[in-house]
């Protein structure tokens, strides 16, 4: 059989396992798989470097379904180059099974989950940086797309980045098979309206029919001979290829067919081909030079941003740990991350105001085992939002800081100010959620952070605040701590952050009333301390949380979770910002968000009488 | 004077003022005001149709600032056309100042909210798609846009939904000043990088030196000229033109100058230009015929998905309302958008795989009085997050209906299924939350929405769930429905959508053992039913709640809050998504996630357990 044959044939493999598959529960896309299989045949025979058997292999060539609704072709790939077999091929989207409905990390091939389109190409652009930057290994990236997905402006994003770092070991294949969910896409298969775009973003295009192997081959040949920028190959195909029932038609994405006995038959039957994929040369990835941890260390008093405190850490860890990484969205003067890139330019990725990017090339990095560390204001990674909740179903390893929280910024006004990032993080699977107020504490819990699986996310505060913990105290996370207290609290009053500091204010100023009010930081907002909250509960009785956050999701909500269950439920009110906040300083902002030491020292007044009134 | 040097003399006097401005709070970006002085002097002398005393005109153009940092320059145009005074000027910042750091709608000419980047110019593009489709008014809206923003992969989304939709009404203006917040854009001064992405995308470009007044004239003359697409203006510029301590220098962003005195002595000093912008022809907006409201009505017991629901209903509001629009992020076949779309084909627009566009549109529709109902899977929202954050910012009124919410969509995998949308809904300023659990509920939520103001949130399920409410039973938003009852119950099951099927099964089963559970169908989320629920708790102590959500930021935490500060806190156990759900049938995954109606009735016999052992 000549290579041209072979890949027909294994294309009419491909789609015929891709109609098995989604024929098992009926559910699944196989025509938007059945427009893809001839691109794909090409690609596994001839041109991707992977050892199936070693799937850790830092050499290995990746892999990525961005448009990850054609996972029936993905899971009929692993299937011809024998990495599951037929069985398994057949639990498709069944309960218990690897193979679910999108592609996840379950699979150990898969490197990142996708299935909310427009993001697997921005996250093969942080595979690939990885690949020039940092490993320093020759692997190619190769991401399948699709074309209804290009709508996404993080495509674009994508292609841009991609360029502007002159990522040659990347290659977009984009399926134009016309038509998406409901109806024709806004370019249908004018090729050109993608080619244009791409060649404007600086990379390399190549227009083809992409049920032509031959011409699918030379664009292969053609983009490994390209140096200095990325290759997006344009693939003109037919969505649901090969079976004249649905072929380039109306209403049948995302549903199996309605006879696949019959299309299996007019594909030419089931055929048991195996590919051999090419393993790739063995590398080693590149090894930064690394010391012992020396986290800054700051003076009980000193004034100092927590956001500062988080550039001076990363610096810190930067140097312990070779692997840590950083990226930044234009804002590094802000967020401090500055200081690591002066320290470690190798290893720091300007992003620009790219959220979207931002957050994928952290996910991209990770999957090949760097730890990187993304920030930019709080308030911006709401940009980013889909990209976070698709990281934590990557069961991707990213820590975010998010800099310039709640109404305390000051003069900037709403548009900088982030009121939501708490309930936002808290609501992401797994996630870890720190609020330090403190320059030492934030050092200890961004030395935590390069530690911690999953999605870890760190709230700074714009301005300077008093350093209140010594530099050796521990924070570890799920704890928290007791600043103020002794045996006769009648109040806690439960901060974090900026509010920490208001509400030690408003702890003085009780005391000199004959109050007495526990203080607990509570920087660990996910997972929360359970305990020392139900302790001090126990205590005190009534609680008084005090947030510079929306009231929905942050903090006050976190503590009355961990206090639902308690046999002895105690009151608690919460402080949070009620209303829009405008521009003022940030005193008068946390007073007007009713947040200051003030307001906090008048609920806590109302409270304890409550309390002695019952 | 000739125009020439009148305009040069306003753009001084625009940086003049800037730097004015920026001198009261020592804040502010005076720099990226000065680089657009110029553009924005021509565009305000001789091209901008508005009448400054009438800002409610619906023929008056827009004018937009996507830079919304540049608010001194916005400002400063404010006190010259007369709208504002000097004493006005001189309290940006400030406390109470309707000059906020960046534009809110709290003054009358600003249409939205801008400051986080990249948002101006899609919202503009829906202003613009009212404009040609709805008003069918000839305004223009022009909106001046920074380099740096031109990173926001939602500006393509802007630049190819402009020209799909032949926007020849909208002008973008790009302020190439070459510098972003830390340093240089991506592409520099590379003028050529802009405007070939733009002709890409089907706009038509022009590049100009953006101080050269005759040059600015030309390029806006030009740009009314063209038809059947948007006109994008690529203006290079220097950032902190005029004054030499600043003029194209990194390290100049975001700060007042340090000796303004001698930067106002350099620009030529304090002048008293006054424009007077031309005012547009008297226009009045097309209305569309109305008839009498006929909600849909559903049979009892009849099995109806409550997403179908909502495109009866809202296809029905769009008959009784013209000003009830729709739009869709290509998914209207799932979310039942395409039954509106059907009936009202001149107001539905679809707006393809791009959310940002999606909910920028919405924005920019609701700016001329539209009521829009924006809809996709609710997972998805969270890509326009950042969107909807500034949408409140912006005091605007939009629904947004979320299809596909939790783990009861089944099979299609954790990537579309909505987990975090409650939480994230929730944590926005002002916003309602609603979660019907039956068609006759989904109509009368609908049509409320349709009347709520603020950004009001719609969470839909997938499957088909049983009629339980008559057709005629009212839903007031803020409300709760007590859906099972007796006089001895021994606890309370809260639930919303999906689990409150489950809950009523569990509580069947509860009675066939002699427990007596009350369920409580909580479905307006935000604001929630505090009486309500509070009466529940008092009638049987102990609450379970359930949701189809992660714990964090949902139902569970907002019932919590309601009852926080009650005398008498009943225990309240919360039941949601606890691990990262799978593939499979929507009972095995309800059953996996402990939310199925088996682990409603488990969860509430081990309460009424401790709670008789009390």
């Amino acid at each position: 059989m000549s290579d041209t044959e072979r890949w027909s044939e294994l294309g009419q493999q491909l789609r015929v396992d891709s109609v098995r598959t989604a024929a098992v529960t009926k559910s699944g896309h196989p025509t938007s798989s059945m427009s893809a299989a001839d691109l794909m045949a090409v690609l596994i025979d001839k041109y991707l470097r992977y050892d199936f058997d070693d799937p850790e292999s830092p050499a290995n060539d990746h892999l990525i379904f961005s448009k990850g609704h054609a996972s029936p072709l993905l899971y009929s790939i692993y299937k011809a180059v024998g990495a599951i077999d037929d069985e398994e091929l057949l639990t498709f989207r069944k309960f218990g099974s690897r193979l679910e409905g999108h592609p996840t990390p379950v699979l150990p091939w898969v490197d990142v989950a996708t299935g909310s389109l427009g993001q697997g190409l921005p996250i093969a652009v942080g595979v690939a940086l990885a690949g020039k930057r940092l490993d320093r290994i020759p692997y190619r990236v190769w991401a399948l797309c699709g074309d209804s997905e290009m709508a996404e402006g993080s495509m674009w994003e994508a292609f841009e980045h991609a360029s502007y770092a002159g990522l040659d070991n990347l290659v977009a294949i984009v399926d134009v098979n016309r038509l998406g969910q409901r109806g024709e896409t806004m370019h249908g298969w004018d090729l050109d309206s993608y080619t244009r775009r791409a060649e404007a973003c600086g990379c390399h295009a190549i227009a083809i029919d992409g049920h032509d192997v031959e011409a699918i081959d030379r664009a292969y040949a053609e983009a490994l001979e390209v140096e200095g920028r990325p290759t997006v190959i344009v693939a003109r195909t037919l969505k649901g290829k090969g079976v004249k029932a649905v072929e380039d038609k109306e209403g049948a994405h995302g549903k199996a067919l309605d006879d696949p006995e019959a299309a299996i038959e007019e594909l030419g039957g089931i055929r048991k081909l195996k590919v051999d994929v090419a393993k790739p040369e063995p590398a080693e990835p590149h090894a930064f030079p690394t010391e012992t941890l020396e986290l800054p260390a700051y003076d009980l008093g000193e004034e100092v941003a927590t956001r500062k405190a988080y550039g001076d850490a990363l610096t810190a860890l930067g140097s312990a740990d070779g692997h840590v990484v950083a990226l930044d969205g234009e804002v590094s003067n802000s967020t401090y991350a500055e200081i690591f890139a002066a320290a470690h330019p190798e290893r720091f990725f300007e992003m620009y105001i790219a959220e979207q990017q931002l957050v994928a090339a952290a996910v991209g990095l990770q999957v090949r085992g760097w730890k990187p560390f993304a920030s930019s204001f709080a308030a911006f990674f709401s940009r980013a939002y889909d990209f976070i909740r698709m990281a934590a179903v990557s069961r991707a390893t990213i820590a975010i800081s998010g800099s310039h929280a709640g109404v305390s910024i000051g003069e900037d006004g709403p548009s900088q100010m982030a009121l939501e990032d708490l309930a936002m993080m808290r609501a992401v699977g797994g996630s870890t959620v720190l609020y330090p107020c403190d320059a030492n504490q934030t050092a200890k819990l961004v030395a935590a952070m390069a530690k911690r699986e999953g999605i870890s996310y760190l709230r700074t505060t714009r301005g300077a605040t008093p350093v209140i913990y010594e530099a050796d105290e521990d924070f570890p996370v799920g704890g928290s701590r007791v600043v103020r207290a002794s045996d006769e609290d009648d109040v806690t009053i439960v901060a974090a952050g900026i509010t920490l500091h208001e509400a030690l204010s408003a702890a003085q100023t009780l005391a000199d009333e004959g109050i007495s009010a526990r203080v607990v930081d509570c920087y660990s907002v996910k997972p929360i301390d359970v305990a020392g909250l139900s302790a001090a509960a126990e205590a005190t009785g009534a609680i008084l949380t005090v947030e510079d956050h929306w009231p929905e999701g942050g903090l006050g909500e976190a503590v009355l979770a961990a206090l639902a269950s308690l046999d002895e439920r105690p009151k608690v009110e919460i402080l949070a910002v009620a209303g829009m906040p405008g521009s003022g300083k940030p005193a008068e902002l946390l007073a007007a968000a009713g947040i200051d030491a003030e307001h906090i020292a008048d609920a806590a007044r109302k409270l304890v009488r409550a309390a002695a009134l019952r």
